[in-house]
């Protein structure tokens, strides 16, 4: 049983951990912080955890973060940083579910943030931590950089391609729908239901702070830089995200063995039939990844479909799985609810 | 660990029934039959159970019912009446999710449902099973009436009230609101997406089947006849119910005590603080029913509001409840997952 | 040809009347004010209305509204009632579509909009106007205050029976359920997308502003105090109000004849033959009411079914009908688009 | 006043000619066939209709088509082709909104469409009709085919670039996301509501019947063949297709002048300042495309973003719009309603 606190639990990610990690069976759940809602009890915020979860939100001068074996930060970019030096020297592991520490470059970070970077050392020592591909990285890790939404359904689609050396690197397309739960529960025009109910659109076309994150993964993957063109569209679903992938072949390869083998020992990524189309209701709630790969017309683009649960394999549960990971217990625990569907 | 078979399970209690199911720690999936979809594996048709339910559905005449603890019927109605009498003989326990068994005046059940009833002395055994009024009765039984989604969110938000005898039982009303998954996974155009979204509508003003049902429920717990007005609606959400109750006190109460105090010892009834409205994704996907008591204006009319979701408590979960509360396993088994927010 | 002018067009009564005043063939639009977006093209808000509207937001300050023959405030309330007196006086009609004209009885206003009332005198002059029912009083008046959405589909439903003396006038029952729209466009949390979408709650049990608005309204049909239960839920549509009515009938009356003459020659009510249910989608966008009139089991409590979109006949668009009222237009002047089905 | 006949009105398409054509100033709308709903009046099946459209839906053996001057097809695949060459040959302008008449290649067409085309020789003579395109052609034309909804926004999306040959005509793509109405008004198991709401997917990445359409119109504006890999996409939302196209650019052009000067004297096409994002509600129930073009990272990657609402412009708006110059109206005459927003 391992202590473990949340930095900021006001918004979805801060639900979905609680979710999680309330049904998770070697979990104590010590502390929740919230300066603006201190003292609030968490369940009259979230009600579906009435009865399950007695916590209270605490300040975060106050709550006994120090004394927990892991802080999940839940929070907007740029608190983590500003607090994770102090709980690891504590010997308190640290995972961020913001982007404080996800992008190595800081003056590409610092570029697309808008910020200076208060803990550059800590970026370097931090794990981008998407299990499937550094596992062995994450277990020993002190912080634990969990990565973006889109960049886990991007990376989990392209990564067989790129590590098989399959594609052309330069004119990849990722062509991706968010449910609207991945612009967070603020408080903000464009995510009302009378906005984004009955309405799709494209955003960011010209630059989303997932596109460095994504081009620094793929980039890594392959040994060489990638070009990248990352179009994200707001859709209205309450979670999931469905990446749409297109790459040119450069070379004849079974795309479908391809997939299977490259995943085949991976438990929260599922390989669909050739032929078939993944939808996003059959992950949701769930930290499942379900890909599917295409090639039209037997043509030499290949058509990657990813579908993920945002708030889980894009957020809260991939936090879990690299917190059971760096606890060394099996990577499913508290993770295999089946989805909900319909 | 106990056998389960499932009739028919290609509609949506059914998927839900698997769902759960499969996550029971004592219950081991035998059979789910379906005539038309003989051969096809279960995860085909419900992607979400991919990798957690290796079952195909076979041929109902095939099928080894018989050598199952309990059987599920998730049928259309007039379909458990037929085959219940062999599987009760050979020891099997039946839950049937539809209405064959809710009705006890059998020609009352056969002028709503518009066909004879196959065993008229199968329905005098039967047990209706709604667990927070009658679970002595449900350990011994051999058949379980499984309630239906409406009345089981109405006769408990009704129930308190009725039982202290503090309302005037003619002029009940019930104003209820139910996700387009009640409707079921028939192909049918009105619950086409393009019809059913951005769209509100009340539906069978003029008599629901349900009513009897609901009618006859409230009459037993009052000890005499009540009179209801039950206005079912369509509303463009997947899963939930919304009750809207109201009814004349005939004599004061505090009826916030008069709740809490009812239902201090149910696990899934919850009782908010007074002033509160609960809404139906508190209950997404779980076996809750949450409950609000209201007297607008301090008169004389009570307001009672009641959620639950109408796969679950209204259909699945209940009747995994059910099979609990048979097979003595402790009644909250397999359905203490946390509701899906948001 | 008239000249209109909008205070406070950035909301959804806004761009509402932007949509329906674009169309009539009498309007010039002349200014519309809003001190945050002064100088905005009306257009970038409000992308439908490109190559259609041309104006910018001004400041209230400057705006020519003085010259304007008619003025809509669709504004917070309480802003229409600090501006109306100098434009009454400069011979410009006022339409307010927020509540500050409302409610006759001062203290009663005071006591649910929180705040001083800053021209009582105004308010006695200022007309309530339902069309259907006080049509003459409009005709002449210099201050219109617009019903509000709640208050249109409650009372032109129980219009009929009130007017003819035939229910018991204790124990009326509201039961209505608003598209979201019905909240603004306030960025606020419980109105966005991911808490509003596959949800359904009742709000305001306790009591809701629009309550003394329509007892106003129906005691004054009666001739007698009404006491009425109102309760108001939040359902996942854009546009959209269903009201379900209840009241006991106090005497034997052929209540689908009397809708039927009632609203015979009414252009925007339209009562549907005995056993038809009305949908909110089959007047969406549109500035009509659509009835039907039930009698469930035959028994003495009566069933009316309302439906109207909340911003045409609940706002937007019955303020037009009453602005072609005032300035003797045909009543359906620029409100005979067909509603948008699917 | 022109006569008008509606083939087969009970779908979308149908109910969407209806609405348009009842406002349409020089229409009268002469007869509606349908052989299941024969004597069935058109507004019990359509509530929007309801005082606006007195038709009922006749048996087609005995409805007056002959004596129109126009008879629009909505129906199935198929059908048109068995019926036009009566038609035309009694003078009755043909305008089918299936696909019977939209590929040139017969061989083609009957491998995509699984059936042997009973009319060649009409195919022939038949203007493909996208009115932004080829309008010379339009007002001439006997028989009109109106282009498909995906065809629709990825050719007009496309066209400015392939026009100036400023792209490689290879590699295009075309991820295409449609509302559901998309899919008709057919009673089918994936079009409920509660397997379309709150879930994403692709469909038909192997091949959609809109691909060797597209193909065809881009290959004859082109004056070459082109490369294209077209993924179709559900989205929950009723009306509208949102595509996003991706073409890699061959010499140095300003994009943005281009789509401007292109499209300059559309009036139903509108190009958003440069890094605008169109949305599909900005065009619902109007005949509007709304484009914008991008250039990610300022390279050579152009994206272009084409939204319709799939049953205006994709279907019943364009098609008449083709009536208006093939009659020799002004074209958007009928046409000039505002999008409904929100």
């Amino acid at each position: 049983m391992i202590k473990v606190g949340i930095v900021g639990g006001t918004g979805y990610t801060g639900v979905e951990l609680l979710r999680l990690l309330a049904q998770h069976p070697d979990v104590e759940l010590a502390a929740i912080t919230s300066r603006k809602e201190a003292g609030m009890a968490v369940s009259d915020m979230f009600p579906n955890l009435r009865g399950r979860v007695s916590l209270r939100f605490e300040d975060p001068a106050s709550a006994p973060l120090n004394t927990c074996d892991v802080v999940f930060f839940a929070t907007p970019n740029g608190v983590a940083m500003q607090q994770t030096k102090v709980l690891v020297e504590a010997g308190v592991k640290v995972i961020d579910l913001a982007a404080d520490f996800r992008i190595k470059d800081i003056s590409v970070w610092e570029k697309w943030y808008g910020m200076q970077h208060a803990c550059p050392e800590l970026v370097e020592e931090a794990v981008y931590a998407l299990p499937e591909i550094n596992r062995a990285e994450i277990k020993g890790a002190r912080i634990i950089a969990n990565p973006g939404c889109y960049p886990t359904a991007v990376q989990l689609g392209f990564l067989p391609l790129i590590e098989a050396g399959v594609i052309e690197l330069s004119g990849l397309i990722a062509d991706c729908k968010s449910g609207v739960s991945g612009a967070g529960r603020k408080a903000e025009v464009h995510a009302l239901f009378s906005e984004a109910s009955d309405n799709f659109k494209a955003y960011g076309v010209a630059g989303h702070r997932h596109l460095p994150e994504i081009v620094q993964g793929l980039s890594r993957h392959a040994g060489n830089p990638v070009g990248l063109t990352f179009v994200p569209h707001l859709t209205p679903l309450i979670r999931g995200i469905h990446a749409t992938l297109y790459a040119r072949l450069s070379r004849e390869v079974d795309v479908q063995a391809l997939f299977e083998k490259r995943y085949a020992d991976e438990y929260f990524v599922d390989v669909l039939a050739s032929g078939q189309h993944p939808e996003t209701r059959s992950v949701r709630s769930a930290n499942f990844c379900r890909l599917a790969v295409h090639r039209p017309q037997g043509g030499d683009t290949v058509v990657v479909l990813s579908v993920i649960d945002n708030l889980v394999k894009g957020a809260a549960g991939q936090a879990v799985q690299n917190m059971n990971i760096l606890f060394g217990f099996p990577e499913s625990t508290g993770l295999q609810q089946i989805p909900i569907l319909p």
